[in-house]
């Protein structure tokens, strides 16, 4: 089950670092690693530090962008060295854990770590769907990349072998959500359809749909509700063609 | 509080481990560490891998034996490659915390890990109340001494956190949420557009607007948000009345 862990680094600049990651992924009785443009690919220091982790290495996947990397995860957790945030629940090691493994089951999770020097930044952050922040002393935050990763990873494990006894459970009234392509394809509709309603400006629909996906982010809509919004969007669209049937009937 | 815990390496091997176990117990707020007949005192790599954490290393004191480590300690925790013991309760990370910080008040607590190759004699874990040990993979058990350092100071930290009343937390970045009735009055307006559009019919709206009224209370939107949403919901009824103006330019 843990093996549907996707730990995804964003432009990691010290392949030791990649290293050390895979092992501490391994240990925990994780596998998959994506790397999201590193600085350099996996290299002689990365496999020395790996230690026994080296296959993690070899089948890491290596992509342009985190949207790619996250293409088919239904949920996207963004680890954060803010512990606040504005917009987002900040879940802890834990919470993101108990949060995450019982949705294992339904395909990949994705845990998103950022650079060494300065994380992730606001755009990356807002492809996920919870933040996640490791409570460090306020004097001394310097935590290694690699040892995020460990504290993640073990308590991943931790809440993975809580849960094997009830295990199967609840497994059909699971909730089912879509992927973030869904998703992405979601919040084009919604654009187009602001666009035609003169709701947001052709040219600038930053603002505003920055604000609108921050709020169906955090709203985690499932595959019904996601279809009820596309629904929705396509009746507004149709009723703009039509017009209002009894102001201009000799439109139908 | 967690200056009280005390970790404890037994005949490190390398000097680097000793300076990320340094860095690892800072950014958990950990301070006191104690190094038994290391094969070398902490140099350059050491200090260059501690980053910040310098400190520790420098006020960290050197012995010659286990004994010497513990002698005032009431509470001492040995680290175990085993899962089992004959003679000993093995506790995982976070049982050992739950155990040792409400510990703290009445002195320092020992954590004992042991050497890179072969952890803890028989006879230094026999003077141990608690054995402690990570759960590792059953395949992959190869965990770095710093990181297994970083689990436990973890775990300390959390345990530490829970006992603290809750932070006074964010006053001042408090979100403005409308009234219920700001909500109902969004719920009405959003009800008449989709009967507008057609998307619901008037005399069975309920299943519809039962799963969108829940959306929205998952996504708990602000005062700002909500402006949005209604401001969307005027765009589409002017859109619906005035059609798409490219189609029937004649009504404006």
């Amino acid at each position: 089950m843990l093996d549907q862990i996707r730990i995804i680094l964003v432009e990691t600049s010290h392949t030791g670092n990649i290293g050390s990651v895979a092992r501490a992924m391994k240990t925990m009785g994780l596998s998959q690693l994506v790397l999201v443009s590193p600085k350099e690919l996996p290299d002689g220091q990365a496999y020395a530090l790996s230690a026994g982790a080296s296959d993690l290495l070899a089948t890491a996947k290596v992509v342009d962008s985190l949207q790619d990397a996250i293409a088919d995860c239904r949920l996207v957790i963004g680890t954060s060295h803010k512990p606040k945030s504005q917009d987002h629940q900040v879940l802890n090691p834990r919470q993101a854990a108990e949060l995450a493994v019982p949705e294992l089951q339904q395909g990949p999770v994705a845990i998103v770590f950022g650079r060494e020097s300065n994380g992730l930044s606001n755009d990356e952050l807002r492809l996920c769907n919870y933040h996640l922040c490791i409570p460090t002393s306020a004097e001394y935050t310097s935590l290694n990349l690699a040892m995020a990763v460990q504290v993640v990873s073990y308590e991943m494990r931790m809440a993975s072998l809580d849960q094997q006894p009830e295990a199967e459970a609840s497994a059909e009234e699971k909730t089912s959500y879509p992927t973030s392509e869904q998703l992405e394809g979601f919040y084009q509709h919604l654009q187009t359809t602001l666009d035609q309603t003169g709701f947001i400006i052709r040219a600038h629909p930053g603002h505003i749909m920055i604000k609108l996906r921050r709020l169906f982010t955090r709203a985690r809509p499932d595959e019904v509700e996601l279809n009820i919004l596309r629904g929705i969007l396509t009746s507004v669209q149709r009723f703009g063609r039509v017009g209002n049937s009894t102001i201009t009937p000799e439109q139908q």
